[in-house]
């Protein structure tokens, strides 16, 4: 059996639940260290560090004149994707666009009172770096994941970096900017990318924020820059729960499972169900699946260490389970998932019924599939278009409602010990210019 | 003359930038392991740490009894404020709320094809800790402007910390919270309530969100939990920056300025206007004004490091440096301020006119004063209700639809290199329950 089948009411459930919740947030205290050396050098050295650091770590050598994808090298490479490959990148683009074009806010201005107007004004940022990591794989569908949220807002300009083989940019990760309009891509990655992107150096422009997933080196080093820019999330490693009842199907159940598991070693895979004959079952369906896949050392070592099945007294005990893993992916197996899905708080995304497998909702069903980890879908979101705006108040009073107002906001000021705010006021309601 | 009159173009301007925008910026590795060795302490021992750092940084003694204010001393400090002040603070909390419910987002679901289900919820954060800081003064209008947009947004749960001096809550945040509904206050502060909100002690319970400005050993603190909860922003000293024409008051300008200028040593204020007579006459009568202020040498402190009058050639030179600035609080005292808002692209707030003077809205215009600071308005927003909510998207296919773009998304998968995400739709598709 790969997967012990538990129950939350088990002695050692707790112990689980931290271990897989708490999985990857080990502050590491000698990583952060290197980290820090790196974030400072770039930011103090810029280019020099950057390039020294690229050849150390990735092994591979860049200038000011070729850390720059060329319109050429862009072209040759995108060229060579597939036509049918690009036509399924296209559709996925058009898909998540739609979506998320329901997330954009509109300006608005109120006059509650003659003689005061308030509003809010949505404005969007004006650079923004996208981080696609790269190492083994490459991953096309983050830059759409990143790229077209941040268009649909207005972003001014999109930097993509991207630790590019051996300085080759990879041809999907090539068609997948060019489909997004992005013309300035950067063969950078590791934390040296994010720290040229924080501080900008003379070759690589200063974003106003990073977003984008990457290893514990680029995690650490976006938590390090924060508040010098925005960054959308510390990622952690994914993770799914899927709730399933007696109408679930056992293979169905198992394969969603182990897509997330075939992920990293580091994944985390749930199963929360009432039915003690399906979890048995689905134990089996792992098994015998996990024998024909590739990834089958890595899906394996994921679940053995973060997998659990879980049984529960009934559907109401496995929401509950859920809202306290609060879980990136969340899938709803039953017979009716638009009931449950009232009762959930916490998590990422929500796939609904027997036929919304997560891969669905990772590269084309159109919502975005940078999504919090780690239990952190208690407080935070998807990557969406909110991301990529900010918000300016405005306020606008005239000398009438001054003279009611004002005299209040003094008080209120002195309150606080704050005397000339209220002079401020004063004199304008004395002011010859009445 | 209290500030010197530069231009954009002198050779030292760019020095006097970075000395106002970088100001609270530096990084004091000191004061990052005391925070640390707080914070660490905290989380691994609770209450004894918490009450321990209390006894000897903030000087008061608090047992697991004490620790919470009682609902005895809360109504015994809320009825030592005068009516009259509360009936502002009833104002002031009706006018903010008014303003926020316009920020209230709602849920949607949309069907773009037949068997496709797509949309995202907005879910209120469970529980909320507000951080108002203590010291010399108490801020009422800090609990209001946190207070009220978590009420809207349908907050579970709000915790309010403060470090109460002498272990008693002031009179002021004692009405303010029960005028929010708050009953859970703790009468802590520094970096070890932060550190106690973000992991939970014996006695205080864990957050999902911490809010709320504070000193150094705060927001240091802020940013060392980020990630295991989240927080508003890293909040540094306020600022303002004024565009102001030949239409101005220079008594006007000059006293918001300085209403700026007493908040502390390291506050910011900046005028910025084509009019060198202007120029010349906002100094002349900041000098005369400072001399009648309480705080006037903190007023002066503030002026003399990170004050400036800068002339520039028209009013678009002007706008174009509010921009480089992003600055926390903005004033266009010009002729037309609504065609001078639609070149602003970065500032938290902005007030439009002869008659809006910045501490208008400090307290009772509507909008939440907790803004971003240092250039942090180039990607940040106000605290608002958006901050008190998070998004989960929902997904939910038919197999019909999942039939189309089922075998695209497994194509995409592959292309990344991940086989069994695509098994999860084949076995679908293949699944004897269609």
């Amino acid at each position: 059996m790969i997967m012990r089948i538990a129950r939350t009411t088990d002695s050692d459930f707790e112990a689980l639940y931290q271990r897989i919740t708490q999985r990857g947030r080990v502050f590491d205290e000698d990583l952060w260290k290197v980290v820090e050396k790196i974030v400072d050098d770039v930011a103090r050295k810029g280019d020099e560090a950057l390039f020294d650091y690229t050849q150390r770590l990735d092994g591979y050598a860049l200038t000011a004149e070729t850390v720059a994808v060329s319109g050429k090298e862009l072209e040759e490479a995108a060229s060579r994707v597939e036509a049918s490959d690009l036509a399924i990148m296209r559709q996925a683009a058009q898909r998540i666009e739609a979506f998320h074009r329901h997330q954009i806010a509109e300006n608005w201005t109120v006059s509650d009172e003659p003689g005061i107007i308030l509003g809010q004004r949505i404005v969007p940022l004006e650079r923004v770096g996208i981080y696609a990591p790269g190492g083994l794989a490459s991953y096309p569908s983050t830059v759409l994941m990143a790229a077209v949220p941040a268009k649909i807002a207005g972003v001014g300009e999109i930097i993509l970096v991207n630790p590019s083989r051996g300085g080759q940019i990879h041809p999907l990760i090539a068609a997948t900017a060019k489909l997004c309009g992005i013309s300035r891509i950067f063969k950078i990655g590791g934390a040296q990318a994010v720290a040229a992107l924080a501080y900008g150096t003379e070759t690589i422009p200063r974003v106003d924020k990073i977003v984008g997933p990457g290893n514990a080196y680029v995690a650490a080093a976006k938590k390090m820059v924060f508040g010098q820019v925005s960054i959308d999330m510390i990622a952690g490693p994914s993770e799914i729960l899927i709730i399933a009842d007696q109408t679930a199907q056992p293979a169905f159940v198992a394969a969603d499972l182990l897509s997330q598991a075939e992920h990293d070693e580091m994944a985390s895979a749930v199963l929360v169900t009432p039915d003690e004959v399906l979890a048995r079952e689905v134990s089996v369906e792992l098994k015998r699946q996990l024998e024909r896949l590739p990834r089958r050392t890595i899906a394996e070592r994921s679940l053995e260490a973060f997998g659990a099945i879980l049984v529960t007294d009934n559907l109401e005990g496995a929401v509950t389970v859920a809202n306290r893993f609060a879980p990136e992916h969340l899938e709803l197996i039953v017979e009716d998932p638009w009931k449950l899905l009232e009762g959930i708080k916490h998590a990422g995304a929500v796939f609904l019924g027997h036929y919304t497998p997560e891969a669905i909702g990772d590269y084309i069903a159109g919502p975005n599939h940078v999504l919090p980890t780690g239990g952190t879908a208690r407080f935070s979101s998807a990557l969406g278009v909110y991301d990529f705006v900010k918000r300016i108040s405005v306020v606008c009073f005239s000398r009438d409602v001054l003279e009611d107002y004002g005299p209040k906001a003094a008080r209120f000021a002195r309150l606080e010990g704050l005397d000339a705010h209220g002079n401020s006021i004063s004199l304008r309601l004395a002011g010859k210019n009445s």
